[in-house]
């Protein structure tokens, strides 16, 4: 699979940690990469995520919020992979504008750049299981209703809308995965921001307890990021995609408990505790998730490659020569 | 029903259709109301619509989008009609971010000044039966998915979500009413930008043809002013109201030909011409609309009193004496 060599390719959010691994694999495949990121200290951004690559991808910091910056840097590119985002729940109940201004707003300002300086392109948009909030039944397809627990969902859903819309009305190629927990080389471990898994390594590496909130009983399903990658790939590339809606998910959903369990293996002294949760948490807590992907399935052939005890381990690893990198 | 007797009221577009009408209704039961509108001229304020109550009501010009007026205005308030709103589907798609700052931010800052300033507060939302796009069934209830064809519908969803997240996490007594095509005294007449039934009425009383789009057979439901004013009051009292949203709705929908038929009847000359849809109409289209309105009628005890025959007769005779404050 080559469809990307010589292509120029957009990626915002590209320093976190999906941006970063989708930009190793294009630049493999040999496209012309620039990467967009705003680096605030609070989001996934981190310039050792490309380390390897550096000489390969053109790197502009700056933020989506800034449409100049925008209107410029999507001209003259054939794809755009859509991932900045504020991606934590907490931050956007705390102060939610600036949880507007990146999921929403800026989604519409970089489409109505798309649709007046480059309609050609092709979009892909990183939405998040989220937008369903706590499950009516389980697995969860796309017509699920959406019922978003918190300001951080609502935002999302505005931010797919906008995609879909412009999709419909002006023709430009977008589509939407909807990503469920998400996790690998690159993510971010320093707190609970993008995905619990991630606090979670941090502290099996640290010799301190994993905290597995509730009553452990709560399933997830989880992909690791190189399967996420091949899922923007396709969507990217095949017809069928354009203006729809996809959920990832993975064979083998577990609960906390037993992600803790397969976790603590992996370090000689690994230990988990069952805590409360937290009140905050607790409000927003949406219980049991795991994902219907057989659309994706279907239409583009997609499937996770890779199960929750390889994944892992591969990711443990990489934070135990890399850790200083990653907390600082 | 007096429970508004003495009772604090802000109506965000007070000086609006509906807005105004609702003060007027309030300003007969004893509540000491504030009025926020902006006057922008595209949108529907206009103060010959509260001149029969112009000493009763206090009157500040702002903007909702104006955090620091509107933090201020509601502290002390105990009821928020929340009504200001960018209503025109065309003006949305042309330059989105009026839209996206009024119908969704402004209503986050709304909402989080009530959450800092007055957790107390009643709220009732107006959104609009725009957001459940072309309808895949008929009549339309709440949990019809959301599939908006413009932007002003994805962000009313927005709008709509705030509200009633702020109820879930927070408490606030939100409620949300989903309007369909609301008309009466003091509706906007000079354009489409509310409703259709608007430029409807002034080409009649102007001697022109209406032009009704497509072949006239699209189904639409209506509701007369006075009808929704009392869905708005029953919203704010009831406790059973907070936190749903209700869709409004009528017993005798019809045809855009038969709507035709009933108005050009009320004028000795009347007459309407079927022409094709404008092109950028055509696009965001949504095909026949009628709802169904069980859940206030058995929640709240609403229903409709007006029938379409009855309050379109009231509308033409107020603009026949009134047109000239509508059009100058």
């Amino acid at each position: 699979m080559n469809s990307f060599d010589g292509k120029q390719v957009l990626i915002t959010g590209g320093l976190g940690f999906i941006g970063s691994n989708l930009a190793k694999e294009l630049a493999r495949q040999g496209a012309r990469i620039t990467i967009v990121d705003s680096l605030i200290p609070e989001y996934g951004g981190n310039l050792w995520n490309v380390e390897p690559i550096k000489g390969q991808v053109q790197i502009n910091i700056s933020d989506v919020r800034d449409q100049h910056s925008m209107k410029y840097l999507i001209q003259g590119q054939d794809y755009l992979f859509n991932l900045a985002g504020q991606t934590s729940h907490l931050d956007s109940m705390n102060n939610p504008f600036p949880d507007l201004e990146i999921n929403a707003r800026a989604q519409l300002s970089i489409l109505e750049a798309c649709r007046h300086f480059n309609p050609e392109i092709k979009v892909v948009f990183a939405s998040t299981r989220q937008v369903y909030g706590a499950p009516e039944s389980l697995p969860v397809d796309e017509r699920h209703p959406l019922h978003p627990v918190d300001v951080n969902g609502i935002n999302k859903i505005a931010g797919e809308s906008y995609h879909l819309l412009y999709h419909k009305v002006y023709g430009i190629k977008t589509s939407v995965l909807r990503l469920t927990n998400t996790y690998g080389p690159g993510m971010r471990v320093r707190d609970a921001r993008q995905t619990f898994l991630g606090i979670w390594i941090k502290r099996l590496l640290e010799g301190e307890p994993i905290l597995v909130y509730g009553d452990g009983k709560q399933v997830r399903d989880y992909n690791y990021v190189s399967d996420v990658v091949n899922a923007m790939l396709l969507c990217a590339t095949s017809e069928s995609a354009y203006g729809e809606v996809f959920n990832l998910g993975a064979d083998d959903p577990m609960s906390l408990r037993a992600t803790a369990e397969i976790m603590t293996k992996l370090e000689r002294n690994g230990r988990y505790e069952i805590v409360p949760f937290p009140g905050e948490l607790k409000k927003i807590d949406i219980g049991d998730y795991y994902s219907d992907f057989r659309r994706i399935r279907s239409r583009l052939d997609w499937r996770p490659l890779v199960s929750f005890e390889e994944g892992i381990r591969k990711t443990v690893e990489f934070y135990r020569t890399n850790l200083s990198h990653y907390i600082d």
